[in-house]
């Protein structure tokens, strides 16, 4: 392992590479490498043995990567061996979606609670949720350790309810509100906003 | 303008900019500066300098940027100064989440059309849109013309959903199925995969 810290990009890549990864094992298959790999993301195969070599020694020049080793690896590299509780606050359509959403509990997370502040929400239910009152969520989040969340409120009140989950003890905030967040240092932000990625690309269109 | 190209991870800033400059707008705001703006958003003051300076003259020593001015030049410079119509391709919880969101109409983006694959579904409405067969994707958006479009299907279906848009005409999607999607060159794709970003983050949590 290198002294110098990983840059962020790389970071980033890691769960690209886990992800298909995991799909490769739901395929049955066992070993893959750099060039089959790189072939299915779109990244030179010489871009993923150096993000990989940051790590460690994971496969061996001409008998590749052993599947189900190399995920168990960046599932640990990721900290997602252990189930992250999650909690999500905002139970409007994203909100609620991302509650039933079936896709975490094999990622490394579990939705644990929901928060909105809406009276006519507050006690409905979705899925197995029973929505919470967003007055309580410093109480609930601190009282459950939680360390995870999403915010998935208007843009006007993203900033407050990001305040609330850093105060409860929120390390890391995925962000559906289209503003930006800001935080103390060392806690993590990652915006998820829909025309942010769409102009991203427009850009290149004529 | 420089004669090489800019560098995607520029022009992934540039919406960021853009969204911070509307809700200064929203504010009654006239005038800001790159120090503002880089407090606002986290990146460094000289950062922003140097990625507007790819464009153009924007601002002047010592007076700032005019809010509106600087605005109207990134939406020009990213192609959202016209309306792209978007197609969505599945009808689940995010693709519903999407073809009701209020946010798209101001960025430059109009929900045109909303397809699914189950018959349960197709014909069904959301909110104003009536649910398109799947089978039509390729009639239904060649004939409109549709440049854009989202992705919410499962995993398993994406790809295939991917060819069918691109052979449309389809030169931009967002995915947000939970797997890589293979394109042509030329074919723009953004990836949403929450389980992803959060990945992203927890690598830093102990």
């Amino acid at each position: 392992m290198s002294e110098k810290p990983i840059p962020d990009i790389v970071i980033g890549r890691l769960p690209i590479y886990l992800r298909a990864l995991q799909h490769m094992a739901q395929e049955g298959r066992q070993v893959t490498s750099s060039q089959e790999l790189g072939e299915r993301l779109g990244i030179s195969a010489a871009q993923i043995r150096k993000d990989l070599s940051q790590f460690g020694e994971f496969g061996k020049q001409g008998t590749g990567y052993n599947i189900e080793y190399l995920g168990s690896q960046l599932l640990d590299i990721l900290h997602v061996i252990k189930v992250w509780d999650v909690a999500i606050v905002g139970a409007g359509d994203i909100g609620s979606a991302l509650a039933r959403y079936q896709g975490f509990a094999e990622r490394g997370f579990r939705i644990k609670m929901i928060f909105d502040n809406d009276p006519a929400k507050i006690g409905a239910s979705i899925d197995s949720f029973v929505i919470k009152d967003s007055s309580t969520i410093k109480e609930e989040i601190a009282q459950a350790g939680v360390k995870v969340a999403m915010i998935s409120v208007p843009a006007g009140k993203a900033q407050e309810v990001a305040e609330q989950l850093v105060e409860a003890g929120v390390q890391a905030i995925l962000n559906y509100a289209p503003v930006n967040l800001s935080v103390p240092p060392g806690v993590r932000v990652q915006h998820i906003d829909p025309a942010v990625h769409l102009q991203r690309m427009t850009f290149y269109l004529s």
